[in-house]
Parts: C-alpha cells; structure tokens; sequence
C-alpha cells in the first residue's frame, strides 16, 4: 500500500517502540497524577469553528484550516481547524454542557493540539499537552491557584527527568506596577517583558521606551521589577524597596507570596517567585506559572498556566478558572534527544515461549494463555527455527524471559543464563521486569565504576 | 474566552465525564489485552502526504486537507490530509523506519482518524480506532491470521459489551470461485457482494449481471455462495456442494477451516465463517474479518480487518501484514446511545476530604497528601461550607467516602451512612470502590426483583 517516499515531515515527530515507552510512561504518570487528585478525564473534538480559534486575536498560533477534499463548491464552508491549545476547547465545552457539569469542574485533557509554527527544538507542529484545569461558576476560590503548583510539582517529581523549578508570578502586581509609573498600556509592556530572555535587557529597555511608550526611568523600574526573583516571600521586600504602590500592586503580592508559602508548605523547594514571568498575550488575571527543566532552561518552560477571571461567559454566567499544562511533547523530545532516559526494552513482553516444532505450536499457546491470564505479557515464537535463534529473537527486543515447552518446562532468564523448571499457572518474573523500565542516564552512571 | 455559541459538530462526538470513563475503560482494556499479547505501542503524526492519502483510489475515504491559516501566497503547498485510518499510515511508518525496526513487527496503535462522510449512527467525522498488526518481511506466517481473531475475541470477550462473534472470510475462496465461474472481474462482484447486507439478494443479483458483468445463472451462485455461514469448518462441504472447483478456491477452504478451527481451539464459539464477508475495496489477499455486535448488527461491524500479502513495498523488500481494528468510538457510541452501560461515578475520587474552616484547608490537605501515597484518589472539599453541603458535593459526583479532619477522624461511607474512625495512613475504601466502575444494564437488571 506504499512505496518509498516516507520522509518525515518536519514539525510532525514520531518515536520508536523503545521511545514510545518513554512518552507512555510520561502520560501514564500524569494520568495517575491527575486522577489521584480528582481530576476527571475528557476529550474534546479536535476541530473548532474558525470564528471561535481566532477570537481574542489569538493569530499568533498558526491555525490550520480544514477542507473536504470533495466538499462541493456549492457546499458552504463551515470554517474548521485544529484546536491550537486545549483552553479554547475547554472553555467552550464548559458553557456547551454547562447543565451537566458539577462546579468547581476538575478536569484534565490529555491531546494532541496543531500549530503550524517553524519547527525548531522543544516546538513541534503537532504535539500532545497534559492540562489540568478548575473551572467555577462565579467566583473561583484562590486556594486552587496554590493547588495548581502543587498538582504539578507532584507530577514533576514522579516522572523520570532532571530537577524540575516552577516560576510563578502574578498579573495584578505586574500590572499594578506598571500601571503605578505610568504605562499608558500595561499589556504592551508585558508582551515586551515576556521577550526579555531572547532579546536581553538593552533591547528590552529600548523596546519599552519606544514601543510601549514608558519614559527611560520607567523602563528600567520595569527590568529591576522583572530582576527579582526568590526561593520565599522575601520578594516582597524587594518590590517594596523600588518605591512603587498601589492597591492592585499589593494584591498581586499578597497572592505571589501566598501562592509560594502555600506550594512551599507542601511541596518544599519546588517553587520560586520569578516576577520576569509574564506569559504574552495569554489572557491571565492573577497567578501565572512557567516551569524549568534545570540544566535545559533553553528548551523553554515545559509546564505553563494561570489563572483566568473569565475563561467563559454566558449572557447569565461567568466562569473563572485555573490550569496548567504539561508540555509532553517538548519534554519527551528533550528527554530522547538528550538521551536523558531509555527504555529497558522495546516491546512489553515478558517471556517468549518457545516452539518446538510447527504442529506442536498449540502447546505453545495454551502456555502462553495461562501466563497472560496472570497478568504476563507473552509472546510466542513466530517460527520454530532452532533455539538459538528463538533466543535472538527475544533478546534483540530486550525480552527478559524464554520459556521452553516440555515436561519439565524451563524458563530461561537470556541476561543470566539462570534457568530453572516452573509451572505456567504459579511462576512469576522478576517484579521490576513485569513492565519495560524506563531509566534515567544519571542513575545508570551511578551504578558504573567510580 | 468563549461566548456561547457552543454547539455541537455534527459528526465529531463529545462525551461528559462519566461517559468519557466508559471510553477509558474500552482504551484501558484493549492496551492492556494488546500488550498482553506483545504488541508495542505506536503512534504516527495525524497527517500524511496527500499523493499518500489518494493512493490505490481511496478517494471514498473523505480527506480533509489542511492548509496553515497564515501560509504565505507564495508558499508551497505541504499537500497534507488527516489520516482516515491507521492502515496507510503504518505502512509509511514501516518503510521510513525499517532498519530500525525488527520483524515481525507486532503493534498496536489508538488514535483518532478522520473521514469526511456523512455522520450517522456507528460513523462519525472524528473517531478512535485502536488497531493490531503483525508485519514481516518477504513472508508473514499463516499462524498470525488465527491470532489476530484470539487477540480481538479475547478483547471483546473483556470489554462489558453484549456478545460478539467475529465473522470470518478469505479473499482466495471469493476470487477463486468467482474466477471458477467466469467472472470477467471478480474485485467488482467483491463490491457487488459488499452491499448484499444494505440492498438485498435481488438487488445484489441485479447489479452482478448488470455492473459485474455475471450471466444470470453466476449471479445466483454468487449469492449461494455468500449466503454460506457456519461455526465450524462445515462450510467447506457447502461450497463443495456448490459443484465449482479451482485451485485457489481450494486454498481459500483450506485456509478458512484452518482459522476457524483454530481460533474456535483457543476460544470456542467466537468466530463464525461467513462468506458474505467481503470488505469493498480494501485490498486484502487472504482471511478478512468483521465483528457482529450481537442483538446490534445494524450499526455495522466493530472490529474488522484482514491479511495483506503487499501492505508496503520499496525496491528491496516486500511487507506482507496481518491486521484487525475496533471502532472504539462506534462501539462507545452505540454503548452509551442506547445506554447499555453506565460509570459508577463521574470522578477518579474515592475520598472528599471536609473542610472544617478555611484556617484548617491545610489539614485537610495533610490527609488527602498521605490518602493518595497510598494511591487512594483524593479532593479536598472546594468550601468550608457545613458538612451537609459537602457531603452533597461528593454524592452530586458519586464520591463514596467523606472524611472528616479532627482526632478521631471519622470516614463515613455516604451510600450506606456507615461512620468508622481511621487513620489516613492505613485506612482501605472497599476494594471495587478504588476505580470507577462501568456496570453493564443487564447486569443491574438481574439484581432486580424477579
């Protein structure tokens, strides 16, 4: 059905079976993580009307269009394309079953979305986010805004990655200060502040004083604003020290701070005020988070969110809400390209049973049932060549086990060569080996020679 | 973010969170049966080549073409489609990555695909199928097309569904008894035959001697013919009783008997031979499946599939292959349509954690931290409202347990009303409370009054 021309395509990343593994166990941890919190699973179509993508002004996320390619042309066109994010979706999904929904709706969405941006590390054209989102009717208490970077550092610290540091930081004290020296547009001056990272502070000084309209000592109070950073409330202090108030300004703070004693409470040493945090032109009102993958800060944050005043409204009803969003994609490229992590092995099988002979091949399989119906995931030789070569078999695919039919029956472990007689209906491999592992590069220099 | 226009797709179905968790428990169930067997986990991009997509004429299939929103006048046309199977794309990704894989190659792979039709019941635009292949190189053994019908059965047979019998045909039998008695081109009696179900004998005899091509007296054998249908290797002497002889007709029985003999082996009463089976245009060479939902044959089969000798090809190598796929979203959606299952609950949470007073929340929190080390998933209520508001809260979503934070710290079964004092670091909900459950209708009938 296909011939030759299998060229990737740029932008559209596709693993391995061994790789594979790694992403199934980077979606099946947060999976667990999310529901061991109470966070109920939906999808959403991967399609929205066009009119609904494009609102906000959000054309800086490169939709793409859908047509049928026998639609018609008298057939109207009904203005498709793929979700860029899983926010829009949510938000839309919120006010369609609105009825249905208990409220605060906990849920998380594990999908893939499209953007059609220029392909480049940690930015795929098609990728897959994790995200978890608190969803109320009128007001939506402040304490999920803490429950969110504990959610997410929970996770974090059960995947198989380096160190990972959430960076939080706060809408209303940005935007009290800025409000408070005079920016005549405060969002024009965080867009400004969101590039500080690319473009350094010169050019952010120099952009704020000509595209965002701040007089000279102004910008500067904005990069020493964006400057602090702290492992505890002690930003506060040093906002404080600039001289600048209002009443916005210290709500933002009194929110940052409690923001990172609360997640600090819990989860020690997994949060920092960051006030260089600014997130573009997402549309956040309070807490904003991005998150570091320490010693690969250039891949960018790899678990973003905030909160939203208004992530929905009805002409009777609006929805505040919270999220954040794993980025499984840039984090699963990183790992692989990176080699931080492998897997033990590329198939989920345990045992391979072996084949004696062709007509013998139903004994074979009645032992491969009754190590399945426990639980064991088995193969059965595909040919009955001889047993070196079922051998290699089972040990090009990282196959930990061969079972050889007969009477007795023994079961050969291929990495030691330990052999030992056993009953299908009672043996049982090694625990660690009942799943392919997935192995931190890191943890495997500890074990080598010193 | 969003106003209300929030109507649904026609075509691209959504569940709610509790019927999201059937889904999950038809994902859940078929990765683990699939991995069971030794099928490795892939995923390829949801985008193909265009030129790839339109191959073999598979312009029935409905492609959606994308187009980025902001391409550039001058920008090349990419010539992209979403994928309508997971068939063709498999093939692509066995000739890109053939060095690195090793063969035969068993996988599995869940995604959603697209196909422009017209959305009816049992056929959506967007939907989810979770497919099985064996690909080898050059030869692919016989054995694997009885194993692909014992890993579907074995499946079904685990799925809370209504029975299911997989209906069994093979390419070779059909084509050499249609070359046997003359057929000018036997592919268009297959398409023919394909529609018997939809346009009766008549119809179907028609269209044989007008669009295929039979004389009168072929037609009518044609239909003898696929009105042939057995659960054991009895056919065989049916057909023979039809008087047409070949030698590909005779590899056909041979292989037909073989399957149907040794899948009934391994899991007796789950597969039928049926010759009416024909699978329109695809372009199988040997056994081909399709699955009868049993009490539910007009939504069309839920597991279908066959043996391709050519599923790819380059200038070296040919891969032949052996594949069946469940139409997940057609099986959820008939499922819940007409409501013959339901989730216990419409959350992962077995415990609601109460709230005494907002000073508290971090003691709640403390408890619902050490409830889900021990894997119990866990909510903190929202509010410190009275208890009889919490309470409701968890009932609303069919938590089970509320706890109560104090010394002695009740839990309290809100079904029965049943209160024990616990600790968080040893206490166990019932063990079928830990999960949602997806509880068949007719088993809630039998618990009924007679």
């Amino acid at each position: 059905m296909s011939t030759p021309r299998a060229a990737s395509i740029s932008g559209f990343p596709e693993w391995l079976p061994s790789e594979r593994i790694v992403e199934l166990a980077v979606l099946d941890t947060a999976r667990s993580i999310f529901e061991l919190h109470g966070f109920a699973s939906i999808e959403t179509r991967s399609v929205e009307p066009l009119s609904e993508l494009l609102r906000k002004g959000e054309i800086d996320k490169e939709v793409y269009v859908l047509r049928r390619l026998h639609a018609a042309p008298t057939e109207a066109d009904p203005g498709l394309g793929l979700h860029f994010d899983l926010t829009v979706p949510l938000a839309r999904y919120v006010l369609a079953n609105a009825g249905h929904l208990d409220f605060p709706f906990r849920r998380y969405q594990i999908q893939k979305v499209w953007r059609g941006e220029r392909p480049q590390e940690g930015r795929s054209r098609e990728f897959t986010q994790a995200d978890i989102d608190i969803v109320d009717r009128t007001d939506l208490a402040f304490h999920h805004e803490v429950e969110m970077a504990v959610v997410m550092s929970s996770l974090l610290a059960a995947l198989p990655i380096p160190p990972a540091v959430i960076h939080v930081s706060n809408r209303k004290l940005a935007e009290g200060f800025y409000r408070a020296i005079g920016a005549p547009d405060p969002a024009a001056v965080l867009q400004v502040i969101d590039k500080l990272d690319k473009i350094g502070p010169e050019a952010t000084a120099r952009m704020l004083v000509e595209g965002a309209g701040l007089p000279a000592k102004a910008a500067d109070q904005c990069l020493e604003l964006a400057s602090i950073c702290s492992a505890d409330a002690s930003f506060a202090e040093r906002v404080g020290a600039l001289g600048v108030g209002s009443a916005l300004l210290e709500e933002g703070i009194t929110e940052l701070a409690a923001v990172i004693e609360g997640v600090n409470a819990q989860r020690p040493g997994s949060v920092v005020a960051d006030l260089r945090i600014a997130r573009g032109l997402d549309y956040y009102t309070g807490t904003v988070y991005e998150t570091v993958l320490v010693g690969h800060e250039r891949v960018g944050s790899i678990a973003s969110g905030g909160r939203y005043d208004t992530l929905a409204s009805d002409t009777k009803t609006t929805y505040p809400g919270v999220g954040i969003s794993l980025g499984v994609t840039r984090l699963v490229t990183v790992l692989l390209n990176r080699e931080l992590v492998s897997a033990s092995r590329s198939v989920p099988s345990v045992v391979l049973v072996a084949v004696n002979d062709e007509s013998s091949r139903p004994d074979s399989d009645r032992i491969a049932a009754k190590l399945r119906a426990r639980g064991i995931a088995t193969e059965v030789a595909p040919r009955a060549d001889r047993f070196g070569k079922q051998i290699r078999y089972a040990d090009r695919r990282g196959i930990p086990y061969v079972w050889f039919p007969g009477a007795p029956e023994p079961v050969k472990d291929i990495r030691s060569g330990v052999q030992v007689v056993a009953d299908p209906d009672d043996w049982c491999p090694l625990p660690q080996d009942m799943r392919p592992q997935v192995i931190r590069a890191d943890s495997v220099t500890q074990t080598g020679p010193r």
